[in-house]
């Protein structure tokens, strides 16, 4: 693996896309802060100021590092800067003088960071930019879908590698420990990132046993005791036991892109209803397959789940346990995890070619969680595994 | 280790500690929606809504999940809701009806959540309160320094495993993540926290050689090149070298408490150069150790620091390579990475007991980083280290 520079050409298409949006909402530009919305349009993540104005090229204005922002961006138009004071001045030397109607990412932006934009930019008018980044996001290049690809293939790696080391006996955070290493070492760069406010995830999700029913705020299906009250989520103290589910849902971000995938482990068997369950979730994951197409409406799947798991008499346990139910039975991936298309109930916009997401039909009962996660792109022909690794329980003795 | 709650009284006393401060604001209360802060007052972190009122008990509104935060919290009001326009009809049966000026955390609240408080409150005042609860969380209690000694415990034992995985040859990454999955198994819970927009940090950085002088946009003093340009900070693809400077600095984060430390490790020898710069950043360290009191101004470290550094000749090095420096010389460490106190310039609030900080003179030159990080706590007799670790160059043939 090593570090991947984005091409100019790549750059040059989100902005154009991105500009011909702000003509359609009459702005004069945008501003973009946030980190991951920095490195979709402008190829590096700096302390950075970057304005794409309606027509004509961005100008990326940089406080640290001036080089390395130059080293990584292929953007022609690259200025330092000490404070975002100096914007508007900067942006007239490059005949940005109007700033009727701006757009700001105003989903993850600070209200303490808003109000200084509105001294800096006293006679403008803020629109929230971030739907219609979240949409030009939503749809991959093929290079994008590459980099995906990578991500993938390390958490293949990462899901083959645990009978190597998981034994009876050893605590949840061990196990957790050595699969992120595993990840870690061949390239997964840190920081999962999540648009919403206070969703805090690790790099994902060990439990076993009837750990997996241990209720969370994290709005995914399986919960975990955590290590901490103050991180209650995932791997905990408990040791791994003999014949119970060892659930392993992780996310894996490799050049900035976050692949997704859960993988079911037992040491010895599993009992019936457990393995029962298991198939049940593949059902539900090889129904939606078959009947997703471009253009299928985004609750669809969530839908169809929902009603194959109450058929199946999982009404109790799907996608949560009991009253701590999530909505979802997918989501958007990319540079963060939290992506467009959300596959969940009321959310009619189409699943379109290009799309990424995770599509992970899972059972909550009170003895474990069970069920299967893979990550996907929306082809013309349909959804197209980028996930690599075979859906099955891995038993070892 | 095992999971902790937190003690009634611990809550009772940050609860009352925050009313005091309300009511010199002359606010009705405050809400509380930060995970950090949410854990700091409630003793909990669940999909929730916490209210201070200026007097009488709090009330925590929970959506997911109710259980656990009963489990967890010593809270007397716990309840439930599905959504946060309830809360001024279920403050109104605690007899909580004036809502005239209320607090919200403004640096961290986003700009769309804001609108929606707002609207909810459509008659209010809103103050940022987050200064006032950054000034509480600043004083730690016995019970969190004891917390924290927990935190420094594990990056101990992590540091002195060093010598037992770094090996020639191996990559950044690959040490780095040895050295996280030996936190992460003693307890390290994920997510350090930073209130900072944008400050992206995954657990630390582990650079060798000259990579650690490859800028970056983090609000640190070392770089690095990281795996991937959307992360572009910490352990990267080069190997490790003989003769060469191994940074690790890494924060630890153990019942959510945050310590910091950084060590330096070699396979061979280091040149005079960099062992020089070695002891003259423990002459700053322990400089500084000898002078500040409870009381001095938080500036006045860093002052010192600066000083010391240049009459030694260290100017174009210390805290950052040439242009790419950072201006502090420290900062607190708590539930999050970047508390009060900050040690840096301009900043005249004393540094009172209880303060948690890390300390970290540290070089950059183009050959390497080096320098010293620990954590202390002030006490009336002046600071206290809470690290453990030999202050030593540790180095492996």
């Amino acid at each position: 693996m090593q570090m991947k520079l984005t091409p100019k050409s790549e750059i040059d298409v989100r902005i154009s896309r991105l500009q011909e949006k702000l003509r359609e909402l009459t702005l004069d530009g945008t501003l973009i802060l946030l980190n991951s919305d920095m490195f979709y349009f402008s190829g590096t993540v700096q302390t950075s100021y970057l304005y794409v104005p309606v027509s004509g090229d961005p100008v990326l204005m940089i406080k640290k590092s001036l080089q390395r922002g130059r080293n990584e961006s292929p953007l022609k138009n690259i200025v330092s800067l000490e404070s975002p004071k100096e914007i508007p001045a900067i942006l007239s030397t490059f005949g940005y003088v109007r700033f009727n109607k701006i757009g700001l990412e105003l989903d993850v932006l600070p209200v303490n960071l808003y109000k200084r934009y509105q001294k800096i930019f006293h006679n403008s008018q803020f629109l929230d930019i971030s739907p219609v980044i979240k949409d030009i996001r939503a749809i991959k290049s093929p290079y994008e879908i590459e980099l995906l690809r990578d991500a993938l293939s390390v958490i293949d790696q990462a899901h083959r590698a645990v009978p190597t080391f998981l034994r009876e006996g050893m605590l949840e955070i061990e196990l957790a420990a050595l699969f992120e290493a595993e990840m870690r070492k061949r390239g997964y760069s840190g920081c999962c990132k999540m648009r919403a406010f206070n969703q805090d995830l690790f790099l994902g999700n060990t439990c076993t046993g009837n750990s997996a029913s241990t209720p969370s705020f994290f709005d995914g299906p399986v919960g975990g005791t955590g290590v901490s009250v103050t991180h209650p989520h995932g791997a905990g103290w408990k040791k791994v036991c003999r014949n119970e589910v060892v659930y392993i849902d992780y996310t894996c971000v490799v050049h900035g892109y976050t692949g997704d995938q859960t993988r079911i482990f037992c040491i010895g068997e599993l009992n019936q209803q457990m393995e029962k369950a298991f198939d049940a979730a593949l059902l539900i994951q090889s129904e939606i397959i078959k009947a997703i197409k471009p253009g299928t409406p985004a609750e669809e799947p969530y839908l169809m789940a929902v009603k194959l798991a109450e058929e199946m008499g999982y009404k109790d346990h799907f996608m949560g346990y009991m009253k701590d139910k999530v909505r979802f039975i997918g989501h958007g991936i990319g540079l963060e995890l939290d992506e467009f298309p959300i596959l969940a109930k009321g959310l009619k916009t189409p699943i379109l070619p290009g799309m990424t997401f995770a599509l992970e039909p899972k059972f909550v009962f009170s003895e474990g969680a069970i069920g299967i996660e893979n990550s996907f792109v929306m082809t013309e022909k349909g959804p197209e595994y980028l996930s690599v690794t075979p859906n099955a329980i891995t038993y070892i003795e």
